[in-house]
């Protein structure tokens, strides 16, 4: 993998970017839509590729170990060839998921023994196996295993979890650095960013993943609770330390108005449910704000679903229409609200990129941070 | 609306023609995909253009009565500006649904009253009040309101029935001939032969609806849990009665068989919720016979879904990935199994067409009987 710093921009810690894996180019600020078990909910291959203009898609480990399993992804060849994504893809390490598993999930030293939300059966991950599960799966970019601080955890409690993080981290990247892809094309590691909202544990946690010298990093533990001011507060400790020249992943966040605050305060990658969830459940994001789309006030508005959006959904479907299928429970909604959402999420950082690149990122977030998140 | 038969087929009572719509050509014999609320489930307007090639499509009129609402239809315009779709519509009258509700519904010499299945409010269908209905919702082609006997009806009730019903079919079309269209385009009105499993019932009604001289009939009243051999004896001696120079559409009907089977016996027109129900529940048509996607066998199955078909989907996943979205409940299954089934539906009656015109049907019908049923 190469990241090439494209632009810094004025005013702002904002970078435009490139990183060139094996699977293709993605130009940075990046959104990455979930795939959770392979697939992006309710959308098919060519939605993600005409509408959406998807350029990496996340899959989460955790999920895709126990279903399909590792058995049938290996005889695959991978995740690409199971699900037919043929660009670049990122796993989790299946952490945050575990640790979401609340009473059937116990964490020792060694890793974390939980029990499947699906058949209650008994698995163990450990850093080293959940390296080899994501070799296995195939992603271009590994996500070490760490605990998710929760983002109300004191400071004690961050401080041991950030420990055991650490510790996890140092056997992740020996297991990684011991082991080769499978499918004949690179494979790389980043390590993730915890210690919760506390300043002093983050630089601690930056340093190390730092002293690492991988590819790349991530900031993980974030948007898990705590405030949005905690959140950026975090993210600017944190890239003091990252080094300027290797991508930086926030995982997990988060809404339009919280990716251009940190896209302003340096981070490259984002991933989120938002836009599919969301999409899902009728509200939809768009370049004037938000519209929930099982409001009243649609039920006889027959005006194109979003005049300025550049997905197939928005100028074939009407808010009336659009509106009809949400209250009628017709599944042709999630799947517009899905398509709709994740090509307006990628619009947004495609269009951030341009005014990095153009040296008005600043004022231009200024404005948009207003108009997003105003209720239509 | 216009019907010209084009060719009889030789050794058979197969035929093919073409109806002529103010919205567009329709080749038959033809399957209609559902579009029960205004959406074919799953289904995005550009996949029923691009992949199932549909020329027409239904809506079902209670549901649409109650959701959007006759007001929403009004002001769109009519269903087609409402949901987009351009080509012919044909909407069923309702009674189906309504004499479905059981215990909520009481029929009377003035129509059907009943209890909405969503909020429990009452409501009263009368013939006069449906054709209004499908008026104002803007269909092509309206249906008559009937009762729909049940399959398994003694004589008794089936006469009575079927007495009602030609006395409501009489009022229908003494109201639609009273009444113009709302939206500038043409719409006729069908009238459908009931009569249960009894062949001097079906032979009297369909003499009623023949005199009536309407521009195409529908038979009613099949494949609601009679035995195949009784939906086929009944097609045969209603055919015998009804105008050859008219179309003929054969309500709810069926498997693919079935739909030979019926095109063998002269049914010009179908409509369905198999293709779209048991796409969503993973059972898939195709040209080789019946495959159930959640069957273990198709576990580590790497090549495409279906090779002979016609669908983006068709060569773009593989049956492992298929399976395994329908057991992790992904709804891209539904999707996939839906967009497949229907472009299979239609690829079936578009090739039955050219096996009519090539004067080839009745052996290609036979080879096929047996292909398709087969579970593989």
């Amino acid at each position: 993998m190469k990241f090439e710093l494209i632009q810094k921009g004025k005013g702002t810690k904002a970078r435009a970017g490139k990183i060139t894996t094996d699977h293709g180019e993605i130009e940075t600020p990046i959104f990455m839509p979930v795939g959770t078990i392979g697939s992006v909910k309710g959308l098919h291959l060519k939605d993600l590729s005409d509408d959406v203009q998807a350029q990496i898609i996340l899959g989460n480990t955790y999920h895709l170990y126990l279903r399909p399993g590792l058995d049938t992804l290996e005889k695959a060849g991978g995740l690409h060839k199971f699900n037919g994504w043929n660009g670049p893809i990122l796993t989790d390490s299946g952490g945050f998921q575990v640790f979401s598993l609340g009473d059937i999930r116990k964490i020792t030293e060694e890793g974390a023994e939980f029990r499947s939300h699906i058949d209650g059966s008994r698995h163990l991950f450990t850093p080293e196996n959940v390296m080899d599960t994501q070799r296995t799966i195939g992603a271009d970019i590994i996500m070490a295993f760490d605990e998710c601080t929760p983002g109300d955890a004191d400071y004690g409690y961050a401080k041991k979890s950030l420990s055991l993080t650490q510790r996890w981290l140092e056997r992740c990247v020996k297991r990684f650095d011991e082991t080769k892809p499978k499918y004949g094309y690179n494979q790389t590691l980043f390590p993730i960013v915890q210690g919760c909202v506390y300043k002093d544990l983050r630089i601690k946690a930056a340093e190390h993943v730092a002293s690492l010298d991988r590819e790349g990093y991530a900031i993980g533990g974030l948007s898990v609770g705590e405030s949005e001011e905690d959140m950026y507060a975090m993210v600017e400790v944190v890239n003091e330390v990252l080094p300027e020249e290797k991508p930086r992943y926030l995982m997990g966040v988060g809404t339009p108005v919280n990716i251009l605050e940190n896209i302003d305060r340096g981070v490259d990658m984002f991933d989120c449910v938002m836009p599919t969830r969301n999409g899902r459940n009728g509200m939809l994001f768009t370049w004037n704000g938000i519209m929930n789309m099982r409001n009243q006030k649609w039920a006889n508005d027959f005006t194109p679903l979003d005049p300025a959006g550049t997905s197939y959904v928005d100028q074939t479907y009407t808010k009336a229409y659009v509106r009809h299928l949400y209250k009628s429970k017709e599944m042709l909604g999630a799947q517009i609200g899905s398509i709709h959402n994740l090509t307006f999420y990628l619009s947004l950082v495609r269009e951030a990129r341009k005014q990095i690149l153009d040296g008005t990122f600043p004022e231009w977030k200024a404005r948009m941070v207003k108009q997003l998140s105003r209720r239509l």
